[in-house]
């Protein structure tokens, strides 16, 4: 107590803690997880870049991975792939972002340079890829360091809100480029987006660059169903009150949609999208599949449709930066809560039980 | 004999037959099928041609109809949706054809008025589509009626044998619409054929336009995959003694190929396709599929794949009858037996029997 | 006056006036054109209809050939390429339309059958291409005969007001298939378009179907770029008071624009569509030139950027209609002036002094 | 000579030499060229790589620099941007090549990370571009620094030979890409290429991978046109002795040709190419122009055509590379004429007269 040494000591301490340590959301095996102390993360490579995490939010995914489903993801693993942050040191070969810069956090890691991501399909980096929060530690912490900072940062437009701009990790560019952009959608287009949690709303509101006619939002959710048509659904379907492919086939005289945006990946909602797509249409599977499905060839196999899958390549983020930037996409009624950072594990309650809370996206907040 | 009237008489009606009557292979139900006399067919409307059939051939599906499976065919149609003939007749409507020119049949019939035809989708023709040999009379006979005639014929190249000719009435449009054109076959690209009967092999015939790397085809059938090496396949797998998944994994270095053909339409063969697809690659259906199939989601989800069926729209047909009459596509190999029209009840046991009698493609030929 | 077959004939004349003549602008030669009698259209071929003209209107190109710039329309043809009117009359071939049908007339007749109809290209049409009030009798008239009325005839919304279905006849299809098609204009994209008249302005209004950030319109005329505000434009910029090329690279930060849309059709707007096009970015032109232009290829041979000329080939003109009838499109403000047909002359004296009168369509509405 | 210390002094320098200097072509200025000595490169970004070449090749636009028409190249310049080598040391930050690897030299340096590298449009890269030979220094030398070595330098496929690797580090991704792919050259398509040098020629061995039907090549050098037939042309056009543009209207019997490349870069080339295409075809441009050219837009503003313009992005490296390997591209026949590295003085002598020496690309082997 008067050992005047040990007090210094203890400022040492914590002096080196706000140096090299930092809290984070760990996971620590299947329905485990903790906010605790980890070390502040370092630059290992030349591309690297450490970045202090203003904003973060939490995905579905997260969800997933804290039931076990996701193998790659281990003990220790900090979680997390979207943030807003400001970056604190770049590694010697960084050239498009600096010390100081509030940037965007790419869910995807694109090394730039392999084959794939030349081709545009980053996704599937050799060397990058869903990475954060996966095989190596992720946003949902005080620090985190991004590799191949030159293509996996964007320096965030001034005027933008946080909470805005952290849509841009992951959910937007993963509607726009695997629902909207793999769909084909096109003016005047009839199209049915199926599931209206945060990422088929997202697909509602980069649908609408397209212009087209017809927008059928089904979902079992009366208030997510009330946001659609804040946002621009012409029609949405109770799928849980009444047969969705009847009523789609209904509203559509027949023939079906040119787009199905299959967009919570089961089953269930899959077989919509097969049973209302017109022939010459596009079924855009976004959602995350646990399981296969039945696919009714016995029928599509001369309906000339196209089915697609996709892992988001984050190639539209600069496009979608400046749609957000001119305020020509607006995704804050996708956010509905908010939380310090420090209360995390507060705001995975809440969005584990988004029904109840009536939750889309739950932002948290560094300090 | 010294009747003079019944001889006139029989005289009268042999005329009348010469115009009036002519023989047909038509349908009477599952299993029964009879070459025999049919009233001729003749103009009903301002778009239609008759015309006198100079060449035919049997089609799978027609294996499928007398099977039982295709439900729009009933009891009286004359069947077959192939053939090269000469115009007998036109209506007051068609421009682009006349009587006396040699003519190839499209198994498409295109009214060329309605939206899906003018969008390239004359397979969903409203008032065509496939109906010939289908919905109404078709070309397995010595006369046949055209609906449309002026988009649903086209006048031969001169100097281009029957037998090649017919080929292009079906399998190698659909085959290179539905394969390679919707599997988008690049320079350099690895490809994987599934089956190797007439259609997998006008798939190999096409796909050879664009100058695929590595072209691997794979059947049951050591016939078919040694016409298929002949043909340009850089490899064969013999599905039968070999794990075709896996093997096409070693010959691609784990990689997988860029477009996968289905062309044979059932759940194992797809099942190859799924396996062997690259990330970022194209399943391309052309088969017809009686059955549903177990589509991987739980795997493909995130491999930004391509799935596409389509039935024949014959649009590629123009450019496949000037690669033809340029030599530039032989489809002769195709061609294994050949018959009189009149034989057609020994070419139909043939065709049915094809791996024992090493048939693809069976060619009638009329008087 | 008590000659009673004198009176008889004369009222026999009258029905033979109402039945067999109409009256039509008839083209004599360079500067001269007149109201007046000419025999009424009858069904020529079986593909043909005829159609009591409801609203027609006067294109830029009707002032052309008056001028004696357009060598193919010769003395005594009726003028106009565009109208709403009611079927009167079809031939036997005729499927898609009836007589009592209210119907959109296209710019373009397209016999749907020849080679270049069936690529997608009407406007070069082997038996069509712009024909009416071209090489054969046109829309300003009482009655027009339209040959292949399958493919040349809408059935229109019925709650759509003529004239502003009566915009989709030519200007609209032509601006968005010629300037917003071909060049390629996407979500965020920064667009030029020079020539605020109804063609520059129809881009504007149908541009924004694919959501462009910026939209720069460029024209001499404050009124029509005051017009061009009130429909989107972003910036707008007088021609006549700036240089229009420095003006667009200063707004667009040095870079210059994605797309260029050049609409008026001289060497000097074609200049500033070429000094303002981004590396990488498009030149779509829709004006009618008559004289050739220079080509900076000394400093653009390295710019990636794609130039691209078209007819319209009225292939959007179904999802047009579908846009119209949704209210997703509204073209009457293009709409300033309204006449009765019978007063044409003077429609003519308006529409030849648009900039005084402040005229962008001029509507003629029959009785 | 007793001198010792001046000897080892000698010898020390001699050792430093090795080290520290090499032979290069330096540009002193209009028609001035010496092959001397220079500093060695080294590392001065962890992106780069240092690569001894094996070799080289003279590239048109050398001579274009020669002539004191390309101002960003400055007195002590070395010259050169095609190469084969060995690499000798990378940066901290290259992961894709390392020292000792047998690499080809992209005469494109590309980041990989600027908003155009994204796009695939590296040819403009913000960064890079071509800067090899130009504002740094070339591949004709015996050292050479590239920057951004994981974008800009590829493995070489073993068994291929440098002469044959070398022609891929520019001419046959231009070819391709300005022409081929820019031309949308596709299977039975007449394609006209105007000029049979190197450029042309790539051009015509990759479109090949399309399988256009007529392929016409024009040039005045007879030499020239006969290797364009050995490579595949069908007609050849000597434009020395007829009107070029008459004789493949004839050819093509009055229709024009689908695609029209130009490979020349003068008016008069253009010309030919704007007055043989058809219409809906495309003109592609692949030269270098020195000055503009008359467009006539008063005849083509209603044709449907497409020109395009592009400095090569090399995106088309990988797969040519892999054609290359594969044997089904040998770009052999374009080379004519083989130098040792430090007789280059002459060989530039001999490509400087081209036409006389039937010189088509001249190869310099390093030691």
């Amino acid at each position: 107590m008067h050992d005047g040494h040990g007090e210094r000591s203890e400022v040492a301490g914590s002096e080196d803690r706000v140096r090299f340590a930092m809290k984070a959301l760990v996971y620590h095996g299947p329905g485990r997880k903790a906010w605790e102390e980890k070390p502040r993360p370092v630059i290992t490579r030349p591309t690297d870049a450490v970045v202090r995490i203003v904003t973060t939010t939490i995905c579905g995914t997260d969800l997933h991975i804290l039931k076990g489903d996701v193998p790659t993801v281990t003990d220790g693993r900090v979680l997390g792939h979207e943030g807003v942050g400001i970056v604190e040191e770049v590694g010697s070969a960084v050239m498009r972002v600096r010390a100081g810069d509030r940037v965007l956090i790419s869910c995807i890691s694109a090394d730039g340079t392999c084959d794939l991501c030349r081709r545009g399909m980053s996704s599937h980096c050799t060397n990058g890829g869903w990475v954060l929060g996966n095989t190596i530690d992720g946003t949902q912490a005080e620090y985190v360091r991004i590799p191949f900072a030159d293509t996996s940062l964007y320096p965030a437009p001034s005027h933008v809100e946080d909470a805005a701009l952290v849509m841009l990790s992951d959910i937007l560019p993963t509607a726009f480029e695997c629902g909207v952009l793999n769909g084909q959608v096109g003016p005047g287009d009839t199209i049915a987006i199926v599931g209206a949690g945060p990422i088929g709303l997202a697909a509602l509101l980069t649908a609408r660059f397209y212009s087209p006619g017809d927008i059928i939002v089904i979902d079992l959710d009366d208030n997510r169903l009330e946001t659609a048509k804040h946002l621009g659904a012409t029609h949405t379907v109770d799928s849980g009150r009444e047969d969705a492919g009847r009523r789609v086939m209904e509203l559509t005289g027949g023939r079906g949609v040119d787009v199905a945006v299959e967009a919570v990946g089961v089953p269930a909602t899959f077989d919509i999208c097969q049973s209302v797509v017109a022939a010459g249409g596009h079924i855009a599977s976004i959602g995350v599949f646990g399981m296969s499905v039945e696919l009714h060839l016995e029928r599509l196999w001369s309906q000339n449709i196209t089915l697609t899958t996709r892992l988001v390549d984050t190639v539209t983020t600069p496009m979608l930066l400046k749609m957000l930037a001119a305020g020509a996409l607006d995704p804050t009624p996708l956010v509905t809560h908010r939380f310090r950072l420090d209360d995390i594990m507060r705001a995975y309650d809440t969005f584990a039980n988004a029904a109840e809370e009536k939750a889309l996206k739950v932002i948290l907040a560094g300090a």
